[in-house]
């Protein structure tokens, strides 16, 4: 085994997490407050092991393998015993985290690590004040984070560099992508890169410049291609034959110009939200939403096995 | 034959365009004004079709079916004679495209659409006061148009609405995914979106908060995985039971946040470009960008046959 992981909270993250570090060959331990979540939540990860090993997503090992690696803890404290790293995904309210770290704090081995797979609420809000608050920190998916590598680490002011970059490293080595951030922000990095784009795109459906499904379509059959495999940086830079710097000697007076005219910020107003709403539910129907979602992971894992094949073929 | 396309400028983006129509069944004669391009352009596109037909880019067709209906115009006239549609590629200067305009509008038969592919530069600013401007319009591709679907339309306020319609059409027949805007707008859609997924990118390694690199696999293995198949919109509308519109109440109020922070409009300085371009020499030599470059498109074509693969297996 490659150490012992604690699963806290097994909802939907927590049992991705559970699949990310059990195919990987770590001993996952899965605790869940709510009487009988945890059994149900092994019960429904080993359900969909066979299936994902179809798609490939189990990293080569059988479902079996992973699934022996997988257990229930009786408690908070059996879960975290001998444990190197502890996931936590509990319901992202405030006074839930700081209770649950109080108590992950006192119980579990100084040289624990705590992760908190919050998407929203900084280290800082929920660890001030514990002793051991420098092995805390955020270390926040995309879900599912079984198909989706990124994983942003963002450290409290408090939290150790030894920590940082250990969880780096673990994060490395069960094949997730982690970035690092220098401090907190509102909405970390992904939110913020996806509001930005999200802002743009509703003004422009506010303004009626063009419909939800067009700007759908911008992003999927276009800029989307190349942002899957090269971010943004390298988009540009590999739009001229100068690098970044030609690029924006280019294009940099018009993204400026652009950029004054998007300093507008806006509540997104019911008339706005119902407009969308209801050119999505022409497309699809509420009571598909969930199958849809289903069609979404598969095409996902499809989509990190063709690239993982294209890494082989032609190099990243 | 599916009918005549005059291709006006032989650059990159020309004859990119070229394949498109060609690959599609149509006649596309092509003519560029300085002396030999367009005997060039002929040959460099003749030279790249066996590699596309082995990426499967010429959509079933042979390379040599796909030469056969390419042809040079020994005018701007010869080219436009007969043709229902011209696309336009000429150098992105105002007083370029104005003087080109006023003489295709004199030279082509008034059913011919004439569609410019700038990426900037509005038709009402180079048709206007012309006695056919009715048939003018912007049909503005990404890079490079013969990979990546996705082209946008921008009417003039004078355009033809069903000018607009046929354009529509055509692209679909070609195989390009069309976008619609009611009007013209700084940046069109496309560079919009980008621009504003650009400016927080900038502001992010500008502050501080996190790597140009960092950046990148926040959206290259992260958010844009999903972008590369469903938009921004899909993408929210799928990650809450209720759709865009429960996402939205949930995290409506987080987006306004970040939107108040992000109305801070920067210019991209020295400094800041210096840095952005410093990090990606280290993982890129410039002159290193041409074979990148080069990747990048063998990478496109991969993902764009994967897709269509995966529309196939589990729709679209």
């Amino acid at each position: 085994m490659a150490g012992k992981i604690a699963i806290v909270g097994a909802g939907l993250v927590g049992r991705a997490w559970s699949v990310v570090f059990a195919r990987a060959g770590f001993e996952v331990s899965v605790f869940d407050p709510v009487d009988g979540a945890s059994d149900r939540a092994l019960a429904l990860i080993a359900e969909s092991l066979p299936n994902l090993a179809k798609q490939d997503l189990l990293g080569g090992e059988t479902a079996a393998a992973v699934e022996a690696r997988l257990s229930t803890a009786a408690s908070l404290a059996d879960a975290l015993d001998g444990a190197v790293h502890a996931q936590e995904s509990a319901p992202e309210r405030l006074e839930v985290k700081q209770a649950l770290y109080a108590e992950l704090d006192r119980i579990a081995a100084p040289e624990t690590v705590l992760a908190s797979s919050t998407s929203g609420i900084p280290a800082s809000a929920f660890t001030e004040g514990f002793e051991h608050r420098s092995r805390c920190l955020v270390a926040h998916p995309i879900n599912p984070p079984h198909i989706i590598p990124l994983v942003e680490i963002v450290p409290a002011p408090w939290t150790d560099p030894a920590v940082i970059e250990r969880t780096r490293a673990l994060m490395r080595q069960v094949g997730q992508s982690p970035i690092e951030l220098t401090r907190e922000v509102n909405g970390f990095v992904v939110n913020r890169l996806q509001g930005a784009l999200l802002s743009e795109a509703f003004r422009l459906v506010e303004d009626g410049v063009c419909s939800a499904a067009d700007v759908d379509a911008a992003i999927a059959d276009g800029l989307g291609l190349r942002w899957s495999f090269i971010g943004p940086f390298e988009t540009i830079d590999l739009n001229s034959p100068r690098g970044v710097r030609g690029y924006c000697e280019m294009l940099g007076p018009l993204y400026y110009q652009l950029a004054q005219e998007q300093a507008d910020p806006r509540e997104w107003g019911e008339a706005l939200v119902a407009q969308v709403e209801a050119q999505r539910r022409k497309k699809l129907a509420e009571s598909a939403i969930a199958a849809r979602q289903a069609w979404r992971d598969q095409r996902l894992a499809m989509l990190v096995n063709a690239k993982k094949q294209a890494d082989r073929e032609l190099g990243e």
